[in-house]
């Protein structure tokens, strides 16, 4: 008797971006289980470019540029987190589903274990997943009233001085209403899924991927009194730039794209139209998994106090 | 000419807390607002103990015990924030509008400033208020599966060892998630108007009273790797007591009300179906309360660095 | 041919203070390694009495009480970091070395472990260990200029409003001059010794044992301002109580004893003449404690970006 | 009667940093102090540069390069911290006090406040003043066994990934004794006098100036369980970059001087010979500096409950 395969999605797109060996073999190995349900396959072109001409018997595959990918019914994303957060911007606009093969990052987007790969995706494929909507930041850069940058983030907007160890000064408004103004290195705006990125190292909350939130955590403040803030996700925040040193401010989305900032220029951040949309394998815990990358809330090795 | 002053609101309570000649005086001065309005005034009965004799010329006055408060349109609260957190878990269920009059803490909730108490609080009978619904959290102590105690808190609700520098361990799910299990002095679970009171002197972060979520807290974690959490305010939290020590655990709302847990016990919290409606004078800013109660985010003197 | 075993040490007092079964077994395993260098063995009177009838052939045990343990020239500990604390106190003024074998806790201070008892004990009778001192602080209760209660802490000396979610105010001066007075729950006054204990759930720094310093850490601080402070080691710290709640304040050594304290009270705290004297196995390292016992500084699992 | 004026100070050396016009009028205000002591003025070539022509009648001054200030007996800096960090690397080697008159920064090390200029200088040339030595840190970069780069700092040497939101691995040693490797943006190793400075912002403990100690606070480190780490002052500490990202990890000493770094240097971290021989008026109280310039442990204004 044999399994007979079946999968809604009859499209499946592939991108990998860390140009290293293991990840050809992996991008092989998902092309395998896509082989085994019949879908159509598209490679992204720079895939397609150092994957080369490693087969993959009995599929046949497309290959197509980044900007092409959002007609196919799901993406598979071999790589780790920075490949997700680059995708992230890319394909959420066109809405389509996307899972992760974790191939180097924490994993925290890219939830399939590369050592499950095959009855992870396998699952996936089959119908047993969870959908995750993750919420991007919208970022906007003003300069004399118009907009001269925008872009998104999954993780976080960072305005920051540009040179570590130097500092700027802005002003943080939410909804138009002042906030603070702050000399610091610069300032993290992270959304839930960026809370366990670069704002938990600044000492910023974890936040729950579903809860509609925006935090806002200072960058070495030049005052004792600063604590995270988090507002409601529907807010709009703006920082202004109002004091420069001798290097230049860049506001950095997901650390991947930086735009420099002059004096004066206002970042407006909110959240995008359009959420990224993540498939899990069934029983994914986010709380495992900061338990489990995070090491969070271990436990010491004895006990502390005996009596 | 004459001003005529017209309100929504016939029927007021006026509730204090704190026995001082203070307050007396600040009980009468609030009435005499609410008698150029013509009001029907409602005294809650240990208010009107010891206010006694004093009187507010031209004033009828009832007296009625705190439970029959709820029929009034409309509760003013001469005190502190202490005060509004009992008013609050009383309150709450019947939906009044409350407005507090600060005397002693922070005014967070509190908010009409003593010295600008009669424009401030004539302004609100006029109609010119905003108004914040903040929700209460809901505890339930169960024990073998039976609930033996349940009671509200505004702030939050604590878990700790009973005494102080006595640790405990406890194991904490969210909607039937495993979060972690954890060996402290104990936990602190807050609500957004609980971000700014004792959370945030063990490390919470500061959220916007709008925002839908709550925040877990630890106290003096026996780990380094322990951080606040923050969740969607429609989540379950449990909370199961473990191990003790020699101490006695409670579970502590709004540090007012204490139940005393045993091995075992689980405490389950949830937001409770009625927010306390809170009035402020137009122009209220939480940013600016945080700024100017809490010093939060305040520049230091003068410039760090020169060049 | 056959090993010769001899040792600096002619008496030798043995203490455990956990009374269970495997703390009996861990004494006796002691015991045989006392044994085969002939060395003169006392066991504490109240350990001798739940160890009872368990032999340890070939071994001569004189029973005495803990303050007669100071003519011996070595005390071995069986128990947790709690157990040395105890120890640290009564013997310190004696000036006996000791050493700690591991049975609970963290085993900071109790550094041989189970596993290699006989090896690392036979090492340091043999002469193969480094020597540590640990300076106590010394701390008094004044009451109307009066002393009315002196004691000593390895660890810290902590300052609380004895309940959990209580406050106190206190003032804080440091060689006679004010440094700030506080409202919260207390204050924790740390040797380094102590700084990887209670002190480093409160936020405090590590500190390396050999450093001569005091750490001076508040317990959930009603300001935003609050951040540890390291002193020299030879600095008189004064804590004064200056306002009450409804809880009667403590200060507590060691988690251990505990002196209520009344309005006015002032707990003067320095470094005690007498330090604990601790032997440990040669190749133990302070920084590797901190990252086997703490899982201080470890690294996150996977790589958290790419590029 | 006339006041006659003394000084044990025959020459006096003056420096100002910050070419504004106020700070112009600061020297001569110091010169003229200078002038009723008849000391002989030595004005920094660069200073009395930008200070031209002003005159102070009845002063000779003499115009000398920064390197040969080391003659005189004082060292008057006009300027802010920022400027007391520069005139400490160069003046330190000498041994020659320094005093500083405020006109900018904090003022933790430019203790004079400008607008106690006459009295507060002419005390301390009156002889009332109290020494207070501090130590600078030396750093070397070690590359390929040879030491490429030597420098001191005052405040912290913090090496660091070059550009923000970038990241860098390290591994830290004291005294040849492995603590900690790292992945994060970088590392601060501080003095006391730096603790109040950039470390502080980094979340590391406030430092008595006379503690002879070393701080190392790392900066978003990529894992929950870093903490702030103080060392014996007598420690050599060593740092090594093991992995780079795409930007150049650099070594900055006091945020003044940047030393580019590669894979595999070592910047290693000691207490330099000489301190920073700084007077300060009597009566200065470091506590009091803490408070008033840092807002440090300052009160929240009401009560935070009641009852």
């Amino acid at each position: 008797m044999q399994t007979v395969f079946q999968t809604i999605f009859q499209t499946i797109a592939v991108v990998a971006r860390r140009q290293t060996p293991a990840i050809v073999d992996t991008v092989l190995a998902v092309e395998r289980v896509l082989a085994k349900f019949g879908v159509a396959v598209v490679l992204e072109d720079m895939t397609a470019a150092f994957v080369g001409d490693a087969s993959s018997p009995g599929l046949e595959r497309r290959v197509l540029p980044r900007e092409q990918l959002g007609d196919s019914q799901l993406i598979v994303v071999v790589g780790g987190d920075g490949s997700m957060l680059g995708v992230a911007r890319d394909i959420a606009p066109h809405g389509v589903p996307v899972v992760g093969v974790n191939r180097g990052g924490l994993g925290f987007l890219a939830a399939v274990a590369p050592d499950q790969l095959a009855q992870q995706l396998q699952g996936i494929l089959s119908g047993e997943y969870k959908i995750e909507d993750h919420f991007l930041l919208s970022g906007q850069v003003m300069r004399d009233g118009h907009c001269i940058e925008q872009c998104t983030a999954l993780n976080d907007v960072v305005i920051h001085a540009g040179n570590m160890a130097r500092m700027m000064e802005f002003e943080l408004s939410v909804n138009g209403q002042f906030v603070y103004d702050q000399r610091s290195d610069g300032v993290i705006v992270a959304s839930p899924t960026g809370s366990t990125a670069y704002a938990l190292s600044a000492g910023g909350p974890i936040m729950h991927p579903a809860l509609d939130a925006v935090a806002v955590v200072p960058m070495f403040p030049h005052t004792l009194t600063s604590r995270p803030l988090v507002v409601p996700g529907d807010s709009t925040l703006s920082i202004k730039v109002t004091r420069l040193t001798d290097s230049t401010p860049q506001a950095s989305f997901d650390s991947q794209i930086n735009v420099e900032l002059a004096l004066g220029d206002v970042v407006t951040i909110r959240k995008y139209h359009a959420p990224l949309r993540l498939l899990y394998p069934i029983g994914h815990s986010f709380y495992e998994s900061c338990r489990s990358k995070l090491d969070w809330a271990s436990r010491l090795g004895g006990q502390a106090t005996e009596e």
